[in-house]
């Protein structure tokens, strides 16, 4: 039996935020650990939001003119390895497959057979495998640009796993694009970098900067790479998305040439972007509460919870009438180009544990309804953000439903944006910088964690204390302004300063 | 330079139907063969088609009460094992997963490191990895049902592929549902059947008949198979989607078990259900001829292309203005419930070459706008089907859109149809069984080739005949009616007659 406890979720953010973590996935039924080691079980209500947010991404790329494709999940070996840097940053962590069935061994049990001439390796990214097909599309100028996506599973060996934010195996989206000249490639990394970061503030509620990767954080193979980074509710940075300028590194490693206007062979440019299931980790990390799942509106699975109360058969089926034409008229309402999505949850269940149930799940709204309110044509509203709003009246809360989730959806990004801020701060030496990314327990009224904004001229320099206090650069951001300064650690000249945090 | 042909697909249907098929494939750029054996690419055409069946399946799907998830693409060695018919069936042809690593070898190439202590299986289909994780959700009968589906890739090591028809890795939706009793369980597989046959009569336009597998026939570990058959237009029939009563053999393994209403230990009943990428092959036998692909105006990813006509520059700005007007107009109607999906092609091509492009692709509407159109304001229609149907006021055309794909659709389910009934029929002797599927030179006017409609007795009688002529039992159809009978081969009295063909 539940009982109404003072938080949801225990351990509180306060008390164990990596714990908290956990416990709300679990209290929200997103997901689970699976008996495959690394790889996580994405449960329905985790799904539906993987989906919701697929539905959005996938417009925005179709209307930024790519097409949806499909490439092999096996790699050979031999096409990982025509690039040096590419196959460096992922031949340590991969699933290689060497043989093509089980048979009955010695001790009964079966055990692999049928070798593989070469080993193949489960794709942990696409690029080599769909550069090979490019170089056999692409002959001319009039096949370029070339703009596909593929959504699906990818494979990355880790040891250290955590649900959606680093498993084994995880779903993703891959942009591949050949263009004809640099700039239309360095366009094509900025532009989808704008749509990740379009999708991040005003889908998820999650305030990002856009920035470039410094050298020791590029994708393997990249000539640059630029990244979305939010602030997550412990001042950590999280990567939720990349955009990669690839150059000619990949073109030139797979022949992806054609002949240009005056006849003559060129290597196409290529770029590669990628956003994946991390994001619900992200999302959830950014608003969530100590009584669980937060969600932003314009992602949640359902956005209204109609919950009846009544006490005896009579009041039962009135109720449930009641309750049913209520759920039809949301219904009928629209917010952000989709209707209204609502539950009616009528399931036999005390209605504390009911009403749990769906805070946890992070459920915008809530609204109950019982004899009194039927009476006086009114419901009683909660909102998953501000808690109990009162008794509205049944008319004017179907009318304005679009306007309340809009109030929520911006409610949040707002909020985020001011811990963002409050936690993000310039530091111009060294002492500050170790003062800022060490954890103190005395009371101290200077700013500790969070973004650090920093000069600096020369990042190898910088790795040893980087290393140290377990900091990164997360990125240059795009939007900075000029500005002279000096290196925190060399002291030498540097013209714009860089964000530094600790990250997941 | 592309002159117009007689028939844009050579071979054509009569003289190779096996060539005929990949050559249309290739004409419409809907997937080519990848440099991983038995992998296939599925090019953006082949793909959106896919999207959209994805799409009306999952409504369908969600309709019924499912919800999706996903669960790990590995499944351990052991997980297999539980099940014995069931890894019977898939052990011999399965990628196994040994290591977890590259490193470099002796010979300064990589090689696999890292081994597992368990090999893990690339998921031919979910049975026992997703049976795993509902032994651990189902502890009472107030967990049941649990329906769950997946959209997912699997992988089946095949060593003679075809593209879309059979191949090593395939794209595929997979329903695991658990009751609490076999009615429920029997019906979920009924139910799931007639979503199958609703979806390829009234979306692929491909009639089916609804059936039982015979015991030979069944999946690796199923009760009962039931399965859609398809006949395509070289006569043979196509499996296009199963749905299995598991009955409690893959709980038990797997100890899938709950306590009922009494507090009694039961074991639950589940089912499996899938259709797969298989079905683009379908579509294409179905419906194609020797000018290329035909789709059903449902399930196009394009259902109208506006060919623009003119001379000069002065004329292109005039013609393109009123196309595209025509474009949004066209655009602004519905079609079963989503709006007209209409491509302006405005690419600088040879007006053959472009028509050409389109009737291979299978766009049902092709619509030319020139000069002397606009001057009559009228549309130049030709229909992927029917051929050139000649000016039409735009007007008159854009209102009757809709009704215009409503016709085509329903004709290519009608000459489908039709195909199967000419090719149908009831056969009653050893004699008449082996002439109606021994391919002949002669001309004769026996029916030949085709669906068999014949009374059985003992499957393991009939086997080496079936083996002789590559013939194997479809099915025995759910609707036909009892009639009593002979075995053709055992002469032993069978109420019901089966459907035998030759198959792909």
């Amino acid at each position: 039996m539940a009982k109404k406890r003072k938080n949801a979720i225990s351990p509180t953010r306060a008390e164990d935020y990596p714990e908290w973590y956990q416990q709300v996935i679990k209290a929200a039924d997103l997901a689970e650990v699976s008996p495959v080691r690394g790889c996580m079980v994405i449960k329905p209500w985790g799904y539906s939001l993987w989906e919701n947010m697929q539905r959005e991404l996938d417009q925005m790329f179709k209307a930024t003119g790519h097409e949806n494709a499909y490439f092999p999940l096996f790699i050979p070996k031999s096409f990982l390895e025509k690039e040096a840097e590419h196959v460096e940053g992922f031949a340590k962590e991969c699933a290689v497959v060497t043989h093509h069935r089980l048979e009955a061994g010695p001790d009964g049990g079966l055990e692999p057979a049928g070798k593989l001439e070469e080993p193949l390796v489960v794709r942990p990214t696409s690029e080599t495998i769909i550069g090979s097909m490019y170089s056999k599309w692409i002959q001319s100028y009039r096949d370029l640009p070339v703009k596909i996506n593929q959504w699906c599973n990818v494979v990355r060996w880790e040891m250290r796993t955590r649900l959606f934010l680093r498993t084994a195996e995880f779903l993703w989206q891959e942009g591949h694009t050949a263009h004809a000249t640099k700039q239309e490639a360095l366009d094509e990394t900025r532009q989808m970098l704008d749509v990740y970061a379009d999708f991040a503030e005003n889908y998820m509620a999650m305030p990002v900067i856009q920035g470039e990767k410094t050298a020791a954080e590029r994708f393997p193979g990249a000539v640059s790479t630029l990244t979305i980074e939010a602030m997550m509710q412990d001042r950590k940075a999280l990567q939720a998305g990349t955009s990669h300028f690839l150059g000619q590194n990949f073109s030139q490693a797979q022949q992806i040439a054609f002949q240009d206007q005056n006849g003559e062979q060129q290597f196409a440019w290529t770029t590669s972007w990628g956003v994946s299931t991390r994001l619900i980790g992200a999302l959830l990390m950014v608003h969530s509460d100590d009584d669980g799942l937060i969600l932003p509106p314009r992602l949640a699975p359902k956005h209204v919870v109609i919950l009846p109360i009544f006490r005896d058969d009579d009041e039962r089926t009135e109720v449930l009438n009641y309750c049913d034409e209520l759920r039809q008229q949301l219904s009928a309402q629209h917010y952000a180009g989709q209707p209204v999505q609502v539950l009616l949850d009528d399931r036999d269940l005390r209605g504390g544990e009911k009403n749990w149930h769906h805070v946890k799940r992070g459920v915008p709204i809530r609204v109950e309804v019982g004899p009194r309110d039927m009476a006086a044509n009114q419901v009683f509203v909660s909102q998953r953000t501000t808690g109990k709003i009162g008794g509205i009246a049944r008319t004017e809360f179907v009318e304005t439903i679009a306007d309340r989730l809009d109030a929520i959806q911006n409610g949040l990004f707002q909020q985020a944006l001011e811990l963002r801020e409050q936690n993000t701060h310039p530091i111009d030496s060294l002492d500050d910088f170790r003062d800022f990314f060490t954890e103190s327990t005395q009371s101290t009224t200077e700013p500790q964690g969070g973004f650090a904004l920093c000069h600096f001229d020369d990042e190898s320099a910088l790795e040893p204390l980087l290393k140290e206090l377990k900091v990164t650069i997360r990125c240059i951001p795009l939007e900075s302004e000029e500005e002279p300064g000096t290196c925190i650690m060399t002291g030498k000249p540097s013209s714009r300063r860089a964000v530094f945090g600790k990250s997941y």
